[in-house]
């Protein structure tokens, strides 16, 4: 069975059930075999309020992004109580896909297809800019503090930030796409020797 | 009309009059929207020849990939004249889409979708992961003579490259599925600094 993730064990109403669903059904059968038919197979209340709700599998889809984006976007807060380069170390770890928020493989394959969609639709690549926008913000606001804190060197806030991003999603393909394990391993050492030698202030 | 890298445009045999129109009918499609039929469409001989070779797209497509890995395997040497310093730059250059062997954003579009084909298909995973395997080890042997050069810091050279490769993906993602052209050129002049600052031997 799907593990779900927290925020979409009891969501409420009835778009949350529906997300959850989605979530579960966007696992279990990835992008290109879903259908709404399947996401109705995992929802617990009446499918016709599905079709009554999305024109399409990509509507639908679209919208689960965007509760997805708005959950993200809630929760970040509640990461910047510890010490901002505590939250580094767990940007890192987010980004090779380890620590508490790692998601599912069969997740990550989902959304490595989600966002392969964005090659070739408008709706797809509007999202995932804006998506890597908000994230890219977060982390170089994350830099800009441990810049003024003293903990960081001085390196440009929003230039580094893109590097991240752009590692993140190179992670992430990876992850998915490449069976050797050590590739993850490897990049994952020499990106850490990066943040500690060239983003940390020594000790 | 689509621009085919030099090495498609007087391709031999029949074998290469089929890749040639699998590149060009890629480019125009896409690959969700390819079909044997369209890639007959931009083919010179006997479409027959095609369902005769291929019982699949997709079997297609992955002999395709093959063509264009054998391809790189037998540019490789040719770059290894200059210094190894214009190599790491040249290597830079391209895994930000730039320099001589720059490809076109159709033909990056539609790599990104083959990739994505590998979070669900064992024969594109495998593929990727012995392209990638390559790509990385060449990375690696170019930093190892930097570093016996002189050239390079003592950096870990399979580490580093595991590194270029993750950065070379999460571009060519970004390249094509965001609309915001300052991520990857932040992204790059992080990347570059980090290359100059981190690699390079002060001069």
């Amino acid at each position: 069975m799907t593990q779900l993730p927290e925020f979409l064990e009891n969501p409420g109403g009835t778009r949350g059930a529906i997300m959850s669903a989605t979530y579960a059904a966007l696992c279990k059968h990835g992008y290109s075999d879903l259908t709404i038919q399947r996401i109705g197979d995992e929802f617990s209340k009446s499918k016709s309020l599905l079709y009554h709700h999305y024109d399409s599998k990509d509507e639908l889809l679209l919208d689960f992004l965007e509760f997805m984006l708005d959950e993200i976007e809630g929760q970040i807060p509640a990461y910047q109580n510890g010490g901002v380069d505590d939250h580094i170390e767990e940007i890192v770890d987010q980004t090779f896909g380890f620590g508490d928020a790692a998601t599912s493989t069969e997740f990550t394959q989902a959304v490595v297809e989600l966002r392969s969609q964005a090659a070739h639709d408008d709706d797809y690549r509007e999202y995932f800019s804006r998506s890597d926008r908000f994230i890219r913000k977060h982390i170089a606001h994350t830099i800009r503090s441990g810049i003024e804190q003293g903990v960081f060197q001085e390196v440009d806030p929003q230039q580094t930030a893109a590097l991240f991003q752009n590692v993140f999603l190179g992670t992430m393909v990876l992850r998915v796409t490449n069976n050797d394990e050590e590739v993850l391993e490897d990049s994952r050492a020499a990106f850490e020797r990066y943040v500690r030698e060239y983003l940390l202030v020594e000790a």
